[in-house]
Order: C-alpha cells, then structure tokens, then sequence
C-alpha cells in the first residue's frame, strides 16, 4: 500500500480590500496600510488543493483530478472569480478576506465534497510572493 | 554602434471593472460579460518597459534600468498600485480600463520621462494568459 | 490612432514522432535522433496568439479576448488536445510535426475566423527552451 | 545537528494514454475521458527528488546534487524520456500510468542509488496545475 | 481554531565560491567541480519563508507579512544582495556557502525577529532546479 | 513558402561586477551603484537565440534546435557558466559585462557558427526582470 498526495491548481482574479467594518478608515490605514485603499484592489489568485489516499488498483487515481476540477469549479470558483471578496461571496460574509482566511474558508466549501481520499492542504497564493496553506489542524 | 532593446518588467495589483459609465448595467454585461460585475475583480499585473538605444560606451548601458525603475515607480506604479482603475487614477479618468488602454495610458506616463535611448514598447499582461503590446505607433 | 497587439496563450497536452514516413526507421534516427522513437513521446504546449489592430473606442478592445479564446478552443485545441499530431488530427495529415510546422498549421486553422483587427503571430511552445514563430510571411 | 531536506528537479518529455487492457475501449474511455485516446498524449513532465539529512561538516553537503542528477539520469530520465510511458518502459509495465504511479516508480528506481541521506519524497508534474507526491510511506 | 502557514519570498543577487580554505585548489575542484571556480560565479537566489500559527481575530493575519518583509530585508537581504557570500557577509565567516549552510544561517539570522507565530521554515532556491529546506530541526 | 523564428533558450550561473578599471572604486560606485561591490555578485542568466529562415521541406525544421543547443554549449555556455564575467571571459576582455554588452558578444560568439537560416536575435536575462536584446543591427 502507498499513501499518495494528488494537487490540482486552479485560477481566480477577484478585488478585495482588508478593513474591519466595527473600525473607522483611519484605523483600519493603520493595521492593513494599502490593502485597505476604500476602492479596493484585486489579485490573481491561484487555489492548490492537495488530497492523500491510497491509489485505486483499478483506476491509478487517489481521485480522478478532473472530479477535484468539478468541485472546486462548482463550490469555490464559481462564487469568486471575477468577484469582490468584500461584497460578492456569501461564504465570506463577515470575514476580512486575508490570504488566511480565505483558504480556511475554501476548505470548509470543498472538504464535504471530495468523494475519495482525505483533503490534505488548501494552498491560497495572493501573488508569487506571498501565500498561505491551510491543513484542517 | 549596435542597437540593443533593455526591458524592465515591474508587478502591481489593482482592481477594475469593464464597464460604460454611458451604457446601462445590462448593455455592460452584454459587451463585457463578468468582467463587468458592478463589484469590480482584480488582477496582479506586469508591466514591461522596452527602450532601445545604443549602450553608452562609458557605462555599457543604454539606460541605467536603476533610473527605469525610479520613473515606472514615480510616474506609473505609485498611481496604480493598490489602486482601482476605475476611480482612484487621475490618467485613467474617462478611459475604459482595459489592458490595451492601460498600456497607451502608461505610455503617456512613462515616455516623457526617459531620458537617455527611446521608449520602444510597453507590454502590461493582465494575466498570464491575456496581454496587450502598444509602441508608440 | 493607437496600434496595439493583443495576445492569447492557451495550453495543450498532445502526442507526436518526428519521423517522415517515406524513409526507413534508421534514416529518420539520423535525421531526428530520439524525437523519432516509434512510439512517440509528448509536449505541454503553449499556443500564443496575436492580433494587431485599434481600440474600438467603444470597448477599448482590439478584439475581445474570449473571442479569441472560443476560436482558439473551436478551430485549433479541440483538434490537437489529447491527441496524436501524426495520426489524429485532419489539418496536420502529411506534415511531419514540427514546431515550425504545427505554427504554421495554426496559422491557417485560426486566421480566417479572427473578425477584428489582423492575425499578426502565432508562437508555438514545444518546452520551455524551444519554441516557434510564425508571422504569416 | 541540523536535518535539512535538499531537492533536484528535472524535466523529461514522454507521450502516455490511460487504459487498463483488460477492459474495452469504450470502458476505459468511461474511466480516462479524453486521457485514454488510442493514438496517446503527452505531457513535459517534470519530477522533483528530496533528500533529507544533515550536510556533511566537511562539504556542507546533505548530498552532492550532481550525485542525485546522475542518479536520476541513469535510473529514470535515460529509460522514460522521449519515450511512451506505456510500451518503452520497462519499469512501468502492467502499471497504468497515472502520475501517481509513475512517482510510486521512480521512488523505486532512485531509491536504492541515493547513497547518503535518506530519500525524503518524489514530486511528479504531469502539467502546471496537475502534481503528485509520494513519500515512501 | 485554525493553525495556517503563511509565506514570503523574496529575491537575491549573489556570487559565492564553494571551497574549503583549509584545502587546495585540487582538493577543492575534486570535491565541488566548477562550483569551487577560483574567481566564482553567482545566482538569482530566492528565499521563501514560512511561519505557522493562528491567525489574529483583529486582523486575519498569522502575521502581517510586510513585517515579514520588513525583517528579511533588515537582517537578510541587506547584508546578502549584490555581495560575494564568501567574503562579505558578517553571518557566513567560516561557512562553506552551500545551499544547505546559507539555509541554516538564514534560519539563526530571522528567527529572532518573528514576533507573531512561529519562523516554520527556511526555503532557499540557488536555481529553478537546486534548493533546500530547513525547519529548525 | 514561410519564413519561421525558431527560439531555444539555455541557463549558466555566474558572478560579475560593474566596474571601470580605469576609475576608481568610488566613481564607479556613484555609476553602478550596489552592482560595483569590490567582490562581486552574480546571477542565474537565461539567454535566448532566436533563428530565422524557411523550415526545409524534408525535415520540417529551420534549424534542428539540437545544433544550436550545440554551438550554444561550445561557443558560449562552456565560457561563461561557473565563471566569472570580468575575469574568465576570454572574449569580455576590455568589456563592461553590462546584460547590453554581454547579449552583443555572445552574438559575435554564435553568429559564424549558425549553419542554416540566420541569426535574428540574443536575448540575455540577467534576472525576470532585467533583459537585453541585440538583432545584429
């Protein structure tokens, strides 16, 4: 038997901007500088979900790649590419769309609907400098 | 003499939607589909600043790339860095912000500014798939 | 006035064996080294394509990108994705599949459906390393 | 005492098709989709070997990667490169070649020649997006 | 409560020359080959960094990686880009400059700085494909 | 008939400094700033050779990429690749390795050995963000 790790890369282009509402403009300059710019600004962002299992003696497949695609095209993408992450997602409704937070949040929509093997990690990439990757921990 | 091409490749982030101020939300969607969702969406962009001109036999440069960078930063980034196209930059006021106008707009920014060999090209890619090249013609 | 040049990358995965058929396995070794292997090998290609032309002053498009994308899709990658360039695409049928000649190929396939401004080059990547131009001269 | 884990990544081009041969056509089109086309695909792929240990006081070497590019040469690139991952491959027959089980592969193949350090995972992309690891687990 | 691993990576230019000065020129070029070249060579090296922990409440953030930045610049970057790592960096005296050694050292260099989460690990890029990791083990 | 730009792209490492013999330490330190430090830097470079001509109709190709990867390889890339530009370089001597200079010698290196089509351009990167390109013009 073989433990596995299967990736699927995806891309998104969405704006966003960090602020908390409950704090005035001023305060917000203060903790998220330029990322709180009241217009916005956007991103490409690209999604990596990573699954763990056995392959399928029948298959070779953890999981067929192409199901991740479904998935993540249904329950993630559809609902962020080309959206305002402040204003559009309604999985998002009351959180400060940070790199983090947004990939704790990807996971909660894709983690029921993988059929086969286990969600492993969901790494969010805000540019090619800087990411983040959650692990379900 | 021999004539060499010095290319300069910057990022920024910003946010825009496509839309006509003149034209109805409907009208909008209909020529610029999700790219024109009254939210905005955003992109990590790249910008390439070509000059051509013959290397300066003192320094072997055509221009010092140190001074490309200092006038793409001054008089192009630091307006759209963290910005939206479509409200917070003054050389867009009026204009589409598509990446062929984003492109002309930045060569009217930049080009005043170099001062040794000439503007050749400016290419700003939208994403890695999409991107546009205006040069001066 | 402005000229501007747009572009479109897209991705395939596909099959090919550099070898002409009317001479022996050992000749076309010669000529093609371990790119004739007779069972053939295989390329992630990219297809870049670039269309010249002005802004419509009502879109700020050259031509829109997902015009360009439905041609790309319709007349070139729903014939080479997946498959074998020696044996299972019509419009490569006698054409010993060459970068150079896969561009030119393109070429042919996606120029007479582009509806504005002009197919300016079609590149072709094999690798990262080797890859093709062709301008339609 | 430091463990640090030192990788080597390298690129072979291979053609492949997905299909178990105890089924019809028809069945592994229902299974593979586009991937079990009879004349086959093909991808650049790209494998990523890391070795854990700590580095040798006198070199600051975990292992010299020349060594490991030699390795990888001589045990994997040599046998799978330019070649049909489902006819030339020794090591991979009877085996589907999924990208899961050819990284399950090379892990045996390498394994056994990495002479100091500890053979950590394989890396194997099949394109950008789609990746598989394995870890001896 | 949700453990995430936020990244930074940033870019250097660097030569470095790998010997053992306690050993000959002979010596050296048995044990490194071309990499022990008297006069050097050099790099684009890239440093990525990964730091574990929950992100804030207040802000989204594990940590804002502008600190991140701000850190690497100040007690890495300053004292590596565009230098000679054999001769001009106070913190590699005596350290054969290996991939694996500059790893470690970047390791002690950081670590004191991280004031939020915890510094999880060092990634240091010498080429696309030669890199190490090391994780405070 | 059709004329085709073949590319093929290759990698060396190695170190220089910006400087003038014939100034002192302090005017070239006002000229090339960080680029001058007495002991030099360095830089994973990528050249790109670019060929121009009619494919041969019995082989398909301009040029067989493997020849120019060839004289690649003899004529530049075995002068250059672990070595440092001021002092290794036979054909830099009495040269500013400035990317402007460099992508004009390696031009005079390569040219006389180019068997078939011409010679249209070298393109040097120093880093993805600073090139230079020479047409021989």
């Amino acid at each position: 038997m073989a433990l596995v790790y299967v990736y699927r890369k995806a891309h998104f282009s969405a704006s966003h901007r960090l602020f908390d509402p409950k704090l005035t403009n001023e305060q917000n300059f203060e903790i998220f500088g330029g990322c709180s710019n009241p217009n916005g600004h956007g991103h490409n962002y690209y999604i990596e979900v990573c699954i763990a299992g056995e392959p399928n003696p029948k298959t070779g497949f953890v999981i067929d790649l192409k199901q991740v695609k479904n998935v993540l095209q249904r329950y993630f993408l559809n609902k962020v590419d080309h959206k305002n992450l402040n204003v559009d997602v309604d999985f998002l409704t009351g959180i400060i769309p940070t790199t983090e937070n947004i990939a704790i949040a990807a996971w909660k929509q894709i983690q029921p609907h993988i059929a086969e093997g286990k969600l492993f990690s969901i790494r969010l990439y805000e540019t090619e400098n800087n990411f983040a990757e959650y692990r379900g921990e």
